[in-house]
């Protein structure tokens, strides 16, 4: 059982192109698909990272070390063009955080900061709170009613395995601050964006509302409410000390494994390099680049496919920027961009996938649907609707690309929160993620396949 | 459905005594069971003491709120010689705490630190570590060989639903850091003593090494595995800042509902009053307090019993002192204690119980039994082992105990740490205790059970 999916991969590597017949493709994309099945390169490189930078905020010295790793990482793996392309992006960066029930109660508050609040005064300030079980419940309030207090939402988000419940209950976290400033509120909390119940807060992206804004844990949530039940003011002190660097400095790090007979036409997969800070950035997506990564060595295997496979680490995509810096320097090459995706949805098995409708009817296609009956994974007839925030801009400039879907149901809790670390990780998981994406890799590099290409009629 | 035990339970408190027949026992203890599988009162006195104090050390400001919280709740619920019973004990509280890995790879590690720890100087030590997967493996080392090390033992806790995993592994709490120093270490860190996998670490009472000592949250504590496994010195940096009070004020809080016949038979039951500081002790202990409080109230009933109920709010179990200073209290009262108890095994259903065996033919223990096949409780047929650490002392003295052991699977999941917070209690496993304590307290209160008398023939 475990020899022979090794002599099939082998067999299917002498069998490469020029001429690449179908069954010689699906019979390649089988055997990098098992041999994803039983490799750890993508734990090792989790591991690596995870271990030796740990969390990496754009803007922080860890994100220099995480550069470094990543260029030393690619080269030392035999990626070839190795390149970190620079840009500028603003970065939010954490301080001292606290909060605290000053009474009538007295308690400590779980809090962490979201990415672009005001810092307080030193000092803090000290303000009763107004708790709204539903973020509506705050949106309904009329401009200035929340003169002097601190607003408070404490909506919960259920759990999903394709991750809606993130942007649907998310905007409490995305948009609040602003919503809570104009109606008159001097800070802002909301109970995490989590489906876990442990006291450890999850932290993001914010609106730059001018007040400062915190995320609490559940349970911290919960007992505000509790108390604010008890028909008392409860007042609420919060502290924090943040800046925003208008222009830091970032990288978006590649390689790739350069195609031996049309190598200007590429594969862009990549995963993002940059985390937030309480964790160390495992599953948000130490993951994601090390699924493409591997899958990427996999699918090429000892010898080389016909088309460029690129690997990027993109360098901002917790507080953007890189998606727009990589669309802008890649423009004049999107035209040999055969297809893009990125992996950034934790390190949940994939459970659904869709790629452009324009390649369904090709051999790579029929090739690659092949090995997902084993990998138990749907294929979609929606086409991709996402692809990934870091690949948006290339997306806006006319790249085709795919979504493969994770399951999320677990995702959330651990996403942004301190919880993000290796030992969530189930490797069997991990592993179906690359055998995936090795699978689609391979076939895809090993073809001429175009999914630009719009009548089906077209098609190989 | 609803009616029928409200009924009953009515009709049992008119038969209630003199002359107490088999039949109207058992029917009593099943309505008072019944009763209590849908009624609040535990529910809402864990929810107001873990809202209303939060965490309480012993020695700590929030512990005087608890006494106080005690009183009147006792009062409020209409106990009678509701006591404050003063004591003395030495109390360590905590300071400012912080751990990093310094480097070659720089992390900050979520640390703890334990009872009894001393503190570093001001600025902290930095020194490399040693980890140990095993406590075996640092006890073996010779004396002076850890020297300007800081030991780290990793060693994991499994699940157990007795909770004895926790007296094998939580050695190496309880003991270690005497034993570093002993061999040399400047400090000791151990991966928490914990079930769960989040990135909170568990406190708890440690062994006065004259060395800092701190728990890493399991994450932290295979990150340590994973950077020490490389091969080179991980050093990292610990302050700690803590204190010792060696005479804290401490108070074991009590009140009765009085017997009608036989008022100076007493029952003694309760939970302990003082917790660790991370959580707002809901497990450990409010839960304790909240069963055994709310099982006296439904075991009385809007009548009197027999002999008297007494709850005890025990005032500093998990630093040590309560016990002693209770059975120093009532050394000349301990003839008269019918049997003790103590609630603190979490929230959990209980799964099985003991009781002292020459109470078993009797009619009280047999009604009591009949309770239990619907809360699905084995009846063990070994005698109680523990009774619990508050009870300890009259336990020395001769007064006999009852073991209702709680379901612990996931009592260390959160037990002493920032997770032992009130959403973490699942309302009908909490009535389940309280049904099984109340039905004993029924049959006990109402008979004339005397669970010393040796021979069983004496028993009624």
């Amino acid at each position: 059982m475990r020899i022979l999916p090794q002599l099939a991969f082998a067999a299917a590597l002498v069998a490469v192109s020029p001429a690449f017949a179908a069954e010689d493709l699906a019979a390649g994309a089988a055997a990098v698909r098992d041999k994803a099945l039983t490799d750890t390169l993508a734990w090792d490189i989790t591991e690596s990272l995870t271990s030796e930078v740990g969390g990496r905020m754009v803007g922080s010295p860890a994100m220099e070390r995480a550069r470094d790793w990543g260029v030393a990482k690619l080269k030392a793996l035999g990626f070839e063009n190795v390149k970190v392309e620079a840009f500028t992006t603003p970065a939010w960066s954490r301080g001292a955080e606290s909060a605290e029930v000053v009474g009538p109660w007295p308690h400590k508050l779980a809090i962490i900061g979201l990415g672009n609040s005001a810092p307080t005064a030193a000092g803090g300030i000290t303000a009763p709170i107004v708790v709204f079980k539903t973020y509506q419940a705050m949106l309904d309030q009329a401009p200035g009613s929340l003169t002097g207090k601190i607003a408070v939402v404490t909506q919960a988000m259920g759990r999903t395995q394709d991750g809606s419940s993130y942007g649907a209950v998310g905007v409490q976290r995305r948009a609040g601050a602003l919503e809570a400033a104009k109606r008159g509120a001097v800070g802002y909390l909301i109970r995490s964006i989590s489906t876990d119940d442990t006291r450890l807060p999850h932290t993001g992206g914010g609106a730059a509302g001018g007040i400062p804004a915190a995320a609490l844990s559940p349970p911290d949530a919960e007992l505000l409410e509790n108390l604010a039940g008890r028909g008392k003011p409860v007042l609420v002190k919060l502290e924090m000390a943040s800046a925003t660097n208008p222009a830091a400095p970032a990288w978006n790090v590649s390689g790739e494994i350069r195609g031996k007979e049309r190598p200007d036409e590429v594969i862009v997969v990549g995963g993002h390099l940059d985390s937030w800070d309480p964790g160390t950035g495992a599953i948000d997506d130490a993951a994601g680049i090390a699924i493409t990564t591997a899958a990427a060595k996999l699918a090429a295997g000892p010898g080389k496919p016909r088309r460029t496979i690129r690997v990027v680490m993109w360098g901002s995509e917790e507080q953007g920027g890189s998606s727009g810096a990589y669309a802008a320097a890649h423009k004049d090459e999107v035209a040999k961009i055969i297809v893009a995706g990125e992996s950034d949805g934790g390190a949940g098995r994939i459970w659904s996938l869709s790629t452009p409708p324009a390649g369904a009817g090709h051999d790579a296609m029929k090739a690659f649907r092949a090995t997902l009956p084993k990998l138990k994974v749907a294929v979609s007839s929606a086409p991709p609707r996402s692809g990934g925030a870091d690949i948006s801009g290339i997306i806006g400039l006319g790249v085709p690309f795919v979504d493969f879907n994770q399951d999320m149901s677990r995702y959330f809790d651990l996403h942004h929160s301190a919880d993000d670390t290796l030992d969530k990780i189930d490797p069997a998981e991990l592993s179906q993620n690359v055998a995936v994406w090795a699978a689609f890799l391979y076939t895809v590099a090993n073809s001429d396949i175009d999914f630009r290409a719009k009548p089906p009629a077209e098609a190989k």
